[in-house]
């Protein structure tokens, strides 16, 4: 491996691939002309991924590819994964890791598939039970963390508390001279609230907070995860996804209203055209491609799951992501953080 | 009791109380002017109810009120509310109930104690193990109905089939002519995801779709709450209180974007004056005083819980909605759905 950043590209999942993936390259490349402390290596279909990278001035010393056969498919089962995907974009793009060729790896292909692919290459952090899979939010401030999103169902305090030290870890490597603020999600700010397992959470964050690593801010509820309070959210990954995707839902339901309402006749057309730049920025504000990526950890190595749905530009947010996570020293932030976990 | 809907009011409970609930039952009989089959009971001190109500030309033939002395406050515990709150104004309003003076007992006080206090008079359905709290959400086609939102931090299957005759009862007390579909909220759609209890929920429920009580639509997703698909939605009240918490959170970071970025200047003040109308539209259906009033079900008699901060327009909505339950026949509704269950 060379000094530089090695991202590693899975260049074949998710839709529109690889025409949005090298989009999304390109966008990269153009947005960091000025740095030249990274490298991207492409994995799957040579020949398709050469004719998209000739439609843009792509530096062929920044790039590189690395050709596979097969695909992952929206259909494939994690059950059946292991044994169908050895020769796949996504496997190998995984696999560069362990073989020293990358720091990073970047898929939007299957998810579930990727989850058990890259805990199988990648094994487990010797003192953590459980992956789990972190998002980023908008905030008030500016973004927190929140994790697990949906890796694991069932979580108990031992692994609850894995999670605040990995996602403040995250956090760290986006926001290098920031000391995390943690808070547990749950049903109600008291210390009562809630069940056992978070109880027993709770005492142990309580106990551990103001080490390094992170201060406890105690129980969040739902309304307040986008108060900009906390930093980083911990909860189950059943609640997690809950949570993500019940706010992914009314944030459509209340932008789809607001759409509808402002182009429904004449006056609100040309209401439009007052306030469009304000209403361009605040349509920025709220993309959803801007938080783009969710961040696999625990594995001994980080691996980044962007939506299959998302375009060229929120793909270039997910490359955009795992540049800074590795220029953050993600995997030294997590190994500082379990460190002062067993030295407690 | 007469053959009117009497609506028993606990007219003390909430943020600047009576003058909010005077004024939410000022707003109720302006619109119920042509409909005389109801009577409103409204407990608390009745020198300062009669000062809020002397405000407005209130009918004294439509509305009594009941003496209480004292009022359950925001610190009382439901551990100590069962001894200190008997002289309160809710307290007495539920217990209006048992004593045969009213249908249905409206409060915007301390949660925690009403929910202790109704199960502790009213008790429970014979058949049905733990109470829900149910909510109204707004959807892409009219509202549907959520529940748990809290009640219950753990729930096992027999108690998530009760929610789902509970709730189907409650819809179909509101929507007469429907039958309400089911669905109940995981983490994926695929029949495979989720917990242990609610994969054996899912089974059961398969077995009795298609009774009287409703059609079971399988698992929703957290983004799908107000797709509009389902009408009623189960889950344990641990998940369904941070869904609901998490969806007002960024309900309210969104709205609150969107205000700032049309106010920010003087051009978006302008498209302000062509957007009026419709974004009074938009503000309206998206106003959260429209769902005020969570229900209380489980109990031999019915329970609506308003928001303690919201105003005299969310109180009205409370009110409209004790009348449109006991006009839809709320009890014999679940009586009806609970023998569906017993005889399968």
């Amino acid at each position: 491996m060379t000094n530089k950043i090695t991202i590693a590209i899975d260049a074949m999942g998710g839709d529109n691939s690889p025409a949005k993936t090298i989009q999304g390259v390109h966008y990269f490349l153009e947005k960091n002309k000025s740095n030249n402390d990274y490298l991207i290596h492409l994995y799957g279909d040579s020949s398709k991924i050469s004719y998209e990278i000739n439609k843009f001035k792509i530096p062929s010393d920044l790039v590189k590819i690395v050709h596979t056969d097969g695909v992952v498919s929206d259909e494939e089962t994690p059950l059946t994964a292991i044994k169908n995907s050895k020769n796949t974009s996504m496997w190998n793009c995984i696999k560069s890791q362990t073989e020293g060729t990358s720091d990073i790896s970047l898929s939007a292909g299957n998810t579930g598939v990727l989850l058990v692919v890259s805990r199988m290459i990648l094994k487990m952090i010797d003192k953590v039970n459980k992956p789990a899979l972190a998002g980023l939010w908008p905030s008030n401030k500016d973004l927190n963390v929140v994790l697990d999103l949906g890796a694991n169902i069932e979580c108990n305090e031992e692994n609850l508390v894995d999670f605040a030290e990995l996602g403040s870890a995250l956090y760290k490597s986006l926001y290098p001279n920031k000391k995390p603020i943690v808070s547990l999600l749950n049903v109600g700010s008291e210390e009562i609230k809630g069940t056992e397992v978070l109880k027993r959470t709770f005492k142990k964050l309580k106990e551990i907070s103001n080490s390094n690593s992170f201060s406890f801010n105690g129980y969040v509820e739902g309304n307040k995860i986008m108060s900009g309070n906390s930093n980083v959210i911990v909860t189950d990954g059943f609640t997690g996804n809950i949570a993500l995707k019940t706010a992914e839902g009314t944030a459509k339901f209340i932008t789809d209203n607001l759409k509808k309402n402002l182009t429904q006749n004449f006056f609100t057309k040309i209401s439009l055209i007052f306030s469009y730049f304000s209403l361009k920025k605040f349509k920025d504000k709220l993309d959803p491609r801007k938080y783009n990526g969710a961040i696999f950890l625990g594995l001994n190595g980080p691996v980044v799951k962007s939506h299959g749905g998302t375009d060229a530009l929120g793909f270039y947010h997910s490359i955009d992501l795992c540049y800074r996570i590795v220029k953050g020293n993600l995997m030294k932030e997590i190994k500082n953080n379990l460190n002062d976990l067993s030295s407690d």
